[in-house]
């Protein structure tokens, strides 16, 4: 077995709300998590909130708004989103599947 | 305009390499690329590189062989593969077509 890899599967996933589902792999500093949400669109966001790890997003399947800095930004597969260290922020989800890629440093020791 | 997002477009990505496109975000501490492969298949690997900086990687789009630690490694789209600091590694593409998500930490000062 190759620690190295995380295959496209939900062997290896975690629930971690209903319809949503999350994946992850790191290295000493650097998470990268997987994070499928069937439980969408959504009428409303998701509450805010913040953490100090640094966050940079990719879309890699879906729609959603991005909230940060008091403005929302339309996303779709292939947008990346940056979020500074302590930046609120927050997700609304506009089709019924999406799949972001969030990735943090230092690593959410609340995600292992 | 609003630098925390960056779209999926090929405004403001550059040409790395005949055929190969990267486009990029960061934090202060944590980067991430987007790079477009249109020169596959390859016959061979890509030569092994190694730098300090951390990397986890998202296969967004296409085939590759990822090679590190003395192995290859088939990856598909929603593959994770992790590379610790001065980890030689290397990728052999295999279909026309790769999208590769890299992240980073620290920065890749060389991208900027």
């Amino acid at each position: 077995m190759n620690t190295n890899v995380s295959k496209n599967s939900s062997e290896g996933s975690v629930v971690i709300a209903p319809g949503r589902r999350r994946r992850m792999l790191h290295t000493d500093s650097l998470m990268m998590t997987v994070i499928d949400f069937e439980d969408g669109p959504a009428l409303t966001p998701d509450p805010h909130h913040t953490h100090p790890h640094e966050q940079v997003t990719f879309v890699a399947a879906g729609e959603v708004l991005f909230f940060i800095d008091g403005k929302s930004r339309h996303l779709e597969p292939g947008d990346m989103v940056a979020v500074p260290s302590g930046r609120p922020h927050s997700i609304q989800l506009l089709t019924p599947r999406v799949r972001l890629v969030d990735t943090f440093t230092p690593l959410r020791q609340d995600f292992i």
